[in-house]
């Protein structure tokens, strides 16, 4: 019996990439998933927690918001894949019915290790007292760290409750198989920039490893939900160009779905250009490739114009939550610096006009900067929710416009159109000398 | 020329209060206003800041909010109300399209004034120098009092920044007409539970020549909005019986188009209900009755069936802030104690159930007990939005079922399949000795 409803079933369980069109390196793709298409060149908007923090799902799909990024490691300590699991996954957890990404936990290693030990990285102000030097606080490892990277396993202690757990590449596997996002990453570790090359090598090659136990892991392990997962390898390697040569050669050879470039990008757009045009010419072209933690608008178009298809990051809620809103030009339709401005500031007190002239969004809609800010200046959380939906349609309508220029083999203009006000800039973007 | 523009215009700036149906003393009804009808009896729900807390106006609208009530004090003080009337006064500003309640500022002179000096009331932690005996903070009456209350005014100090201010009859009018609502509220003083009744007394007579002022001020200033305001008078007598019957036979003979029952209502629903007895009965049968700040289940229904037809409260908001989920039944079908439960327990760690199996909201459809548990274990702030929808819609539930009940004739049947299970409570509730 093969009936509709079976070949439906099928269809559904479909992970493709397919190619649209090209401009230079630069690919308009459909990335299709069991939740649907993915339109590429994508953002992929970052739910920690299972959730887009202070934004109902219904809104971020409204904003066009076309697929979410969910963090292991958070989610195995809470609520558990054990819960979600039971839910029938992520997607019913969250209410989230489009596409979902789900990392490997590896960033955490960095996060929670050599950030701390280095005092730098993201998430360096997770133990406030370290940050101060102080004595208190759960430790594992030797200088203060939190974690401890061995060759089978990574151990590590909890902030949230100073518990103690163990990540190997199976486990991250088995943990992202319940969670059931659609696309998972292979366990990597995630080194700093203040790694040494030394090292840099040493994690590399221990991530390749890794690479190598997690298809294996993904491919005996059965799956617990009724769709198919797509398992992405994760390119390290640093800022050492010999480095990112060798993980992109090894980790493109290896049989994944997809690819991710992962870890320290370097200290400037212009080393994270580097890095790009050492890793992505030896990523198997048929397949797509995801950005880790990239959402600025100069390193988004950067990445386009050098073949990347996805990104995530944090921007557009954080931004909020700051009073941080996405916008290109200012009121006299020059380009706003670093394409945004502070909400906060004197100047949008009696300001009637919407965030963005020319946003479609439902608080561009609605609402003035003048309401906005007043939310804003009194704490209510009616402000970042209403700024998030702005923040994330900005980065949609910004993808659309690439997505058109590739397809319309006008990418260079389309750059220029952003950045070409900054004729360094631009060139840098556009990988001219 | 009267085409149907202007009699469209014109039916919109109607106020007018029908009763459709009886059901001994409660009433079911129809407020007509400039932004549309009310069907009463109707919960008001509080948006102090000009934004129901955390909840998008949107989805409050899909919830069946019908009316939100915003607060005179807090507007005046942030963002003024010439910013309001500059966007053409607060249903843009907020972008709600439906109608409108403000204050008069007096509950300001309970909270900053009296609570203060007592040490109780709704907001005595607004300033918890003062609650722990401390010496700082802004200061202006004798004995730690914010406020110094004058026959012709009210002198305060600003909770936000300790600037000096003076609200008088006149002014509570002129920052209410600015604001725009479509009912504003005569100034009152609300007395605290502490004051004896020599004291309550002085005042009620103080705000009874409040009320003649106010009415004079609403006639003789022009509005700045193209729709009609209706202004309500203000009961007030504390817990004295002498003092709450002078107060509605002197404010229901005043030419207001509504009345409200303010200030302090006693220490128990008993003490509630006798001062509902005491007072609606001398109010104008013709015109709608708003209770000022009751939204609990039993005092809505004791209001109901004395003849009340509004009720304002931040009950469903703010329980939704600390994890309360308003909830008519448990999962076995018996009454919840207090018609709620929190979610925090651990109960509901793997509870896949919706908050509440017989709700319809866009909480409840989409999301388990365990899923929002775990937003608010994770300190996620789409938890308070997601129960506040719910909790908004449980009060829109329990309103249309009195609406109903009233209708039909059986609102002592309704009453008691809510609170029958209590005797004690339900004779209470229906007034039986």
């Amino acid at each position: 019996m093969s009936g509709p409803a079976e070949r439906s079933e099928h269809a559904r369980n479909e992970f493709a990439f397919e190619k649209l069109a090209c401009d230079g390196s630069a690919r308009r793709g459909r990335l299709s998933t069991p939740h649907g298409a993915i339109e590429t060149p994508a953002f992929v908007a970052v739910a920690t927690q299972a959730t887009l923090k202070g934004v109902d799902p219904e809104l971020a799909a409204a904003a066009g918001t076309q697929v979410l990024f969910a963090n292991t490691y958070h989610l195995y300590l809470r609520p558990g894949p054990e819960l979600v699991a039971e839910h029938g996954g992520l997607h019913r957890f969250m209410a989230w019915q489009r596409p979902l990404f789900t990392d490997s936990g590896g960033f955490q290693v960095f996060s929670l290790g050599a950030s701390i030990e280095h005092r730098v990285g993201k998430v360096a102000n997770i133990f406030p007292d370290e940050a101060a030097g102080g004595g208190g606080g759960p430790r594992l490892g030797a200088s203060g760290s939190m974690v401890r990277v061995g060759e089978d396993e990574v151990r590590f202690v909890s902030h949230i409750d100073g518990s103690r757990h163990v990540f190997t590449p199976e486990t991250s596997i088995e943990i992202q198989r319940a969670l059931g996002a659609d696309v998972i990453l292979a366990f990597d570790e995630c080194t700093s920039p203040l790694h040494d090359e030394s090292y840099t090598r040493a994690s590399m090659l221990r991530t390749h490893r890794w690479a190598r136990r997690c298809l294996l892991a993904f491919r005996e392990r059965e799956a617990p939900h009724p769709y198919r997962q797509a398992l992405y390898g994760v390119v390290q390697g640093g800022a050492f160009e010999g480095l990112r040569r060798e993980s992109a050669a090894v980790i493109g050879a290896m049989p994944f779905e997809g690819m991710a470039i992962g870890g320290n990008l370097g200290r400037s757009h212009a080393d994270m250009h580097r890095v790009l045009e050492w890793t992505v010419p030896s990523l198997p072209e048929r397949l797509p490739r995801h950005l880790l933690g990239i959402g600025d608008v100069p390193g988004i178009l950067a990445a386009v114009v050098r073949g990347v298809d996805t990104f995530d990051c944090v921007v557009p809620t954080r931004n909020a939550r700051t009073g941080t809103v996405l916008a290109r030009h200012d009121d006299d339709g020059r380009p706003r610096p670093a394409f945004r401005f502070n909400l906060r500031n004197a100047a949008f007190a009696r300001d009637r006009r919407p965030l963005e002239g020319e946003c479609d969004c439902g608080t561009c809609r609605r609402f003035t900067r003048a309401y906005l800010r007043h939310l804003l200046k009194a704490g209510e959380s009616l402000a970042p929710q209403l700024l998030s939906v702005h923040n994330l349609r900005f980065m949609e309508r910004l993808m659309c416009e690439l997505r058109g220029a590739i397809a319309a083999g006008r990418l260079s203009d389309c750059v220029l159109e952003w950045v070409g006000h900054d004729p360094q800039l631009s060139a840098a973007v556009l990988g001219k000398p």
